[in-house]
């Protein structure tokens, strides 16, 4: 049974006071811990009860087939799958034989908190045991920023009241069969696929208090190395014996603690993987990375983990006046993107972090869509990363345009480590703007940090190669426009369309990016094989790109013919008939008007530049009454939209649904994992909705208007060497530069430049109320209110249910 | 490796002259005799060497799991997929201890001739064994037309010059190892799924020279009997012992035979199934058809199926002077139509019949489209039982319209026992059209025959249930056009399209259809909660189908955007990139201008009454250029058009294209069964191509036009109590009514009544020679030469080798 985590606000952290078992398979993801490379989700130190249990490291995957009930050329045979690799979470405790677990006895009191700026998870328990006896659990748990294969946790027992007979036992464990949790359900499409016992012990050993294990997958060939190693505080006469098996290494320290005297077990864990390299040469490092950690120390790793976090907020913090829930969101959401990205070093930013298992562990376009712009602004060399793996799964996507009839070079819409890895085309293989997303993510990165090294070695490939796929795709028809016929663009609920406009806008993109570093870069562009031709033929292409336009009804159709099919039957829609892909067949959604997920809507945000504000307006009015939100992909740029278009309080409401997602469960799946682009369109509703923030002219735009309840909405822009800092009122917004000399912007179109130690104040006008618009029946935004308490001025908690809204649907 | 089979050309019988076991594959299906019940692959009687072993009960199946790399709503989580039910054909013979087997020794004689007039295999072989020893056996076997349930074997083997020790050994086997031949592909998505061993036991038994086996399928849960009898002529002393175990019956006859005389086994089958009945039930049946049939005897058999080819044959038979070829091919093509139809009494007549295990067993549309009118006109009866089936199976296309969110009746693109099947939706759930087929093939039939009490009992539901489907399939759009969006057309390179024409029109029959039966029988209709304002509705949706045209180049574009898309790169293509399903990804081939089979010109034969002469002129030009006949269901409507707008030579090479499709392997896979709808399209060709035949109008229509190399075409047609022949040479038609009073009819629009004994000869105008129309590169029908052996005036063989087209592609 499902539960509502009991949750209190706190700005600077995810606090949870009370232990409630129907929401750990939630909390499990929201109190997750990474860096990028290690993931671990927030089970409980003795490992049960548990939602689902997960250990990840970025980049480990097995192979699996994908069957096809009717195979066809072209079709991906195998899959990729994220697989959890070795527990080390685990410590388990028995107090006088009595195995501590919180469904027994009586759990006193249970709070646990993740802290945003020491990134550290705490857990305060006290627990009665079936037979009375009382212990005090105290752990603290952190994955490093700083030393990438290094994690630790410190635990500390006490007994109450009595001396006590405890076991701590401290493991490793592979291939758990409690890896899955009860709320697998192998028909949901948004879930893992599940793979029995994935790895297969090559090495296990132990010495003193450090064991390790090496594995293998059976088909993928990765070769995945965890260790542990301890230091023990606790009485003088304890024991400690330790053992190690092909799937297990264990540590278990007996003691007679005192009454007041506790036990403590400081645990040091490193992980490392490698496709390529030796069992040595595996072993060697993560030990290496092990004895680091323990050099390093538990005060050492603590120190490190706050220092690193504060740079980070110095950079990227948002400051929210007006609503304690949003406030704390944007930080969570800041932290846990920091957290998926931080250390991620050429590896993907799956959809989900490394916070849980769903969607195979798979990188969609979201990542470049939602999360890179998120980061190029706040975390750049994160989302530098990101790119460079994009970059290393080139030639991949050289094979697969080569696979499909095209030229240069196409991105996967599922992968972990470069293939395709999609088991239906028509919403795959043909959403080919993916290329565009990857390829924009790489012009607004160069934009925003002038990293000039990188635009040559991964700005240029990355975009010719994308532009020749674009040339071949489409073609000039008889009129002399440029058509890409047969695609699917990012609404789900239409697929393999002529001239998507989102497609076709940001493919004209991609081409008149493509041609401008082939000539910034000739050398680099003819190792290539550019021929002189290539970029007037590209800019030709994007000045000639067919945007269709329904005179008519005067909005831009989502592709051609959309806007003449039949409307949705929203009228007879009940609650239970969303999300529509769980009751409805695709064939139907896609030949009538209903939008899963922002799409026309979603390209007058990337695009805005091509559109009027009456065209803004009138597609925003227009789209509303199609689009259901059976995506948490979709309210984010619906609500920058809403903003931009004067609906305030609108955008406030999709801001809320985009934010709070997985703090209330909104879609019912955030057990599986975070939905990173809604942690990512947090950054946006808040900078691009309300700050006004647009990237897509030569400097940096702002037209920044709050709803009626925030009070002062701030945050930071890194550009360059420099940091734009925007503050904002209801009346106002003032300008500065906390770092670098100068920055050109405009406000409300108008140009001005912030020079260092200057503060420009400027004002906001009010914008005319614009007319109401529609939703289907029933898939208006609801009113979030805030679950959980609140702390009032006092200090006191205020306790406040929420309403959850009708939102469900898939994150892609 | 295959072989081309020798053949020699007989107009009354396929005739094979020479053993090749390279072509036994093939010829395997080309001498398979059925009677729509009972269907056997020409294995030879001893089993092997083979190509593909199968026996065929039509309706029986095993039900299969169809895996989905990523599910959906409304998938089919099952398919079915015929089995092969016990071999009874196998006769083995060891001489003087030898196996017989035509891999060693030596074949020095074998003749197969499959009589299209007595429906009867006969085989005639002289063999040499390793050591020496030479027989000669002569088999005949036959599948009655008559009685449904029962074949016989008369086998007799005859030592050559001196006595030898002989022993034939009569068996009925399930689950054989062999039932999959060496070309297996497992990666061919047009053969069927392999099941290991899906045949259980439940029963077998011996009673002197019977034995009997009743066997059930493990999921769909169908019981299959299986029972031999024998009566064995031979040398007094000869020993006969018999032996049945869970899949094996076995008659075993030892003998001494002198030189000279014979030892003869004449073999009894009889096999029957349900779904339903007990063991006790289906068992008195199977037993009860073998006693019919031994009580019939082996003379008796033979009587009675000449005799009912001879009534067949005086209804069906189509003469065609000036290429003896196509005269054979007609009359095989003819004689494999009834085979598969003519005792199938309310089952599917599969895309295969029962000849071969290719497409799962599945039947498809082409079966109302192209067998189903070929019946209506020569054997109306096997017709009339076809559409029972699909009557039978109206409950489960109902809930499939209500799993897709439509109204009414929805069939399956491909089904045995009436549940949708296919695994990839855009080529099949999205084509509606099937309903369409299935309500044209109705109307067809009831029109020709006038059978009102079947129009009552099948047209009335068949056609409103449909009815309601397209109703609300498609919708009124804001100009009052009536347009149906997202569905897929006979072409199977192009998917999910808006108003593909062939749809739109047939649609609007079907909807006219169902007023007419509506009115014409209240009472029936009422009893399907049919309101007053339905007829009227169907009536005005179809007068308000949008049909798209493109006014620039003055066609009708397929669908909708059709002509403005890529043209495929058709000069680019080499012969191996044929078919380009196999080669070229679908999202490719859906988006470019390239066909796999007829479409748009599909619906010049099937709708023609919409289409102007010159309309019919101009896209017939303009789709040969981008058609390139993936599908053997192509030639056949494209030589029809041909024929009608004056290509008469282009005519000529589709017909040879249709018309030899299996006998020279065109699509290289006639080993998984015969392509039904080819056969059909000989007919097709013949009697609406160059007889010019319309069954739109009222009346029958006709305009006959010979190609220059026949002198003579005749056929008849059976209308209602009537039939009607029409004899076409160069220059005339003569209309004559063997049988019937009188029948109206017009020659080139302008009306006649023939009565009984009267000849009305009419002339036939040259047709203006239009300008020549071009195919894609190399994709222009070759000039087929015949394969095999001609009889030359003096009754000399004549060896003409053939050229293979490049044709290949699959039948659906």
């Amino acid at each position: 049974m499902t539960e509502k985590p009991a949750m209190k606000i706190d700005p600077w952290a995810l606090r949870e006071t009370e232990l409630r078992i129907g929401s750990l398979a939630q909390t499990e993801t929201l109190f997750a811990l990474s860096n990028g490379h290690i993931g671990m989700r927030g089970n409980l130190d003795e490992g049960e009860p548990t939602g689902q249990i997960g250990t990840f490291l970025n980049g480990v995957y097995e192979i699996r087939p994908l069957p096809h009930a009717e195979t066809a050329y072209g079709y991906p045979e195998a899959g990729e799958t994220v697989v959890s690799v070795p527990n080390g979470k685990l410590i388990r405790l028995l107090v006088d034989d009595e195995l501590m677990d919180s469904r027994y006895g009586e759990v006193l009191r249970h709070e646990r908190v993740l802290d945003f700026r020491e990134g550290v998870l705490r857990r305060t328990m006290h627990w009665r045991s079936p037979t009375g006896q009382e212990v005090i659990v105290e752990s603290e748990r952190m994955v490093s920023l700083r030393q990438r294969g290094a994690a630790a946790i410190c635990y500390k027992v006490t007994p109450v009241n009595k001396d006590m007979q405890l076991v701590v036992q401290s493991e490793l464990v592979a291939n758990s069969d409690e890896a899955v949790g009860e709320h697998y359900d192998p028909n949901d499409p948004r879930m893992a696929a599940v793979l029995d016992k994935p790895l297969r012990s090559e090495e296990h050993f132990l010495h003193e208090e450090m064991a390790m294990l090496i594995h293998r997958t059976e088909n993928s060939g990765l070769r995945v190395a965890s260790a542990m190693d301890h230091e023990i505080e606790g009485p003088e006469d304890m024991y400690i014996e330790g053992e190690s098996g092909p799937d297990i290494g264990r540590l278990t320290v007996t003691a007679k603690v005192p009454a007041g005297q506790s036990l403590k077990v400081l645990k040091y864990l490193a992980y490392g993987w490698s496709g390529r390299r030796s069992i040595s040469s595996v072993r060697a490092q993560v030990r290496g990375s092990l004895s680091e950690a323990r050099h390093t120390g538990w005060e050492g790793l603590i120190a490190g983990q706050k220092e690193f976090l504060r740079e980070f907020w110095d950079n990227a913090d948002v400051v929210v006046e007006g609503d304690d829930e949003m406030q704390q969101a944007v930080r969570f959401a800041l932290f846990h993107l920091l957290q998926a990205s931080a250390r991620g070093e050429r590896r993907a930013i799956p959809a989900k972090g490394l916070t849980g298992s769903g969607y195979d562990g798979h990188a969609f376009w979201d990542t470049e869509t939602f999360v890179l712009p998120v980061l190029s602004y706040t975390w750049p060399t994160a989302a530098r990363d990101a790119l460079h793996w994009r970059h290393a799964t080139l030639d991949m996507a050289r094979e697969r345009a080569q696979q499909l009839n095209l030229a240069g070079a196409t991105f996967p819409w599922r992968t972990i480590a470069g293939r395709e890895c999609s088991g239906y085309w028509p919403a795959s293989t043909a959403a080919f703007h993916v290329s565009a997303d990857v390829s924009d993510a790489v012009l607004r990165y160069v934009k925003a940090t002038g990293d000039e090294e990188f635009n040559r070695e991964v700005g240029v490939p990355i975009l010719i190669e994308t532009a020749r796929m674009w040339q071949k795709l489409g073609a000039f028809d008889s009129s002399g426009e440029f058509r890409i016929a047969g695609v699917t663009g990012p609404d789900e609920y239409s697929a393999i369309v002529d001239n998507n406009v989102y497609t076709n806008l940001m493919a004209a993109r991609n081409l008149r990016g493509a041609a401008a570093v082939a000539e910034q870069f000739p050398e680099d562009a003819a190792a290539l094989g550019l021929t002189p031709e290539e970029p007037d033929e590209w800019r030709a292409i994007a000045d000639a790109m067919h945007i269709p336009y329904d005179a008519t009804q005067q909005v831009h159709p989502q592709a051609d013919n959309f806007t003449h099919h039949e409307l949705w039957p929203f009228d007879d829609m009940e609650p239970t008939d969303y999300p529509l892909m769980l009751n409805y067949p695709y064939f139907d959604l896609y030949r009538k008007q209903v939008i899963k997920q922002a799409d026309l809507v979603l390209a007058l945000f990337t695009n805005g530049d091509y559109f009027t504000a009456e065209e803004k307006r009138r597609n925003f009015e227009y789209y509303e009454g199609v689009t259901v939100r059976d995506s948490s992909l979709s309210a984010c740029g619906q609500g920058i939209i809403a903003a931009e278009t004067g609906h305030l309080d609108l955008a406030w409401q999709y801001l809320q649904e985009t934010a709070l997602v997985d703090l209330h469960n909104l879609a019912h799946n955030t057990s599986d994992g975070l939905h990173l682009a809604a942690s990512a369109g947090t950054w946006l509703g808040l900078v691009c909705g309300f700050g006004g923030f647009r990237d897509y002219y030569d400097i940096p735009f702002f037209a920044p208007r709050l709803p009626k309840n925030l009070s002062r909405l701030a945050f930071n822009l890194r550009l360059g060497e420099s940091t734009l800092r925007v503050d904002v009122s209801q009346t106002e917004a003032t300008y500065t530069l906390p770092r670098g000399s100068s920055v050109e912007f405009t406000h409300f179109g108008e140009k001005h430049i912030v020079a260092e130690r200057e503060i420009i104040t400027l004002p906001i006008d009010e914008i005319p109320r614009p007319a109401t618009v529609h939703q289907p029946k029933g898939r208006a935004p609801d009113e979030i209110k805030t679950t959980g308490t609140h702390l009032d001025e006092t200090g006191a908690l205020l306790q406040v249910e929420g309403d959850y809204p009708h939102q469900t649907g898939s994150a892609v």
